[in-house]
């Protein structure tokens, strides 16, 4: 998408629900660095202000606080604890952009799958639990280990936006493009989410082969 | 993979089942003119030979004999006959690799989705009625407008590989690196196939927002 075209996001409040696990982290660092405002969420408030201070974003508190001061929330929980994380913020995010990142993930002794979701990923059950959000998928093949490396100046990778609002899906591309390396690509509606999830489990194949940390570009852009 | 790493495939005989349609016809001419043996296989014998006769490759016969005479083949059938194809070759093809690069894809008016497929996915189904061959899953992404345009000399994309047998994913991977400008990714196992599939549908939605051939590489290698 020309960056001319994206709306600007600037001055959005972003919070990040579960915070304080590497994504998260990752993500409120870069999203900091770029000049956003950046709240992080946890289940135990000291721990999300602790981890405030060391990334040097706008503060922390428990995921319901964050929910309801943040304009737009991005779910960055471990998939155990999606759904029940995802009910207790129903009250504080009715007209939001909630971007779930989570991926559903198994393993066993040939590797990590993706599992089952009832409600066809984990995107579409955020959606299905949170009726009056904008739910977008993204931000799910974006290693943690760059995003969290002081020494990577860019993180070279295309992140796949799903979802079924226009307004939404734009404002999430113009939010990956904040950092430095990141592009957003628009790549369906949130129905075909499984499919971004799943990809995880080979981007992780990947990496146990090559040893990297893998990501995805979209050619022909 | 290193290309050293690779096995030397350009002796083997490809045959193309279902080779007449654009995917089919891409990947002959793009082998055919990197100095493979190639066979198009369809169910109507003079159609393969007057493709095979038009694209300059090795031969053409109905899909049985092609499956008889080729060391590899590779499935380029449409999703709605994969099954009946597939069955017809079981004789044909025991012990050797069998390539599945078909996407079981649906449209409406939201656009284009991935079809469920009882055993998982059309490799995986591949490999339940070919118990004797080895099935790898390969080129979904390739965009066969690309393949198939003779003003473009390289077909610059990632090539996602999942299977479950080393030697035949290394000889795709072989494959793979035969085209100018493609490279072949380990991706995982068959069972991660859904997933590779599926996502020739996020493509088409790419395709369709920024009008292009999108394509996919793995950042990271």
């Amino acid at each position: 998408m020309p960056v001319e075209s994206m709306p600007d996001v600037s001055g959005l409040v972003v919070g990040l629900i579960g915070g304080t696990g590497p994504q998260g982290r990752g993500l409120a660092r870069r999203w900091a660095a770029a000049g956003q405002q950046v709240l992080i969420g946890s289940r135990d408030a000291e721990r999300a202000r602790s981890a405030a201070g060391e990334l040097g974003v706008g503060g922390g508190a428990d995921n319901a606080t964050v929910a309801a001061q943040a304009d737009l929330l991005v779910l960055a929980v471990p998939w155990e604890g999606h759904r029940e994380t995802v009910e207790r913020l129903a009250g504080d995010v009715a007209g939001k952009v909630v971007v779930d990142c989570v991926n559903p993930l198994g393993f066993d002794r040939r590797g990590p799958f993706a599992v089952a979701v009832p409600e066809g990923s984990a995107a579409e059950q955020a959606q299905v639990l949170l009726p009056d959000s904008l739910v977008v998928g993204a931000f799910h093949h974006v290693s943690a280990v760059l995003l969290t490396d002081p020494t990577v100046s860019a993180v070279d990778c295309d992140v796949l936006v799903v979802g079924d609002d226009r307004a939404a899906t734009d404002t999430v591309l113009a939010l990956a493009e904040r950092i430095p390396g990141m592009h957003g690509v628009y790549a369906g509606r949130l129905r075909t989410c499984r499919t971004v999830e799943a990809l995880t489990a080979n981007l992780l194949a990947v990496n146990r082969r090559y040893g990297t940390h893998a990501g995805i570009r979209v050619t022909g852009l």
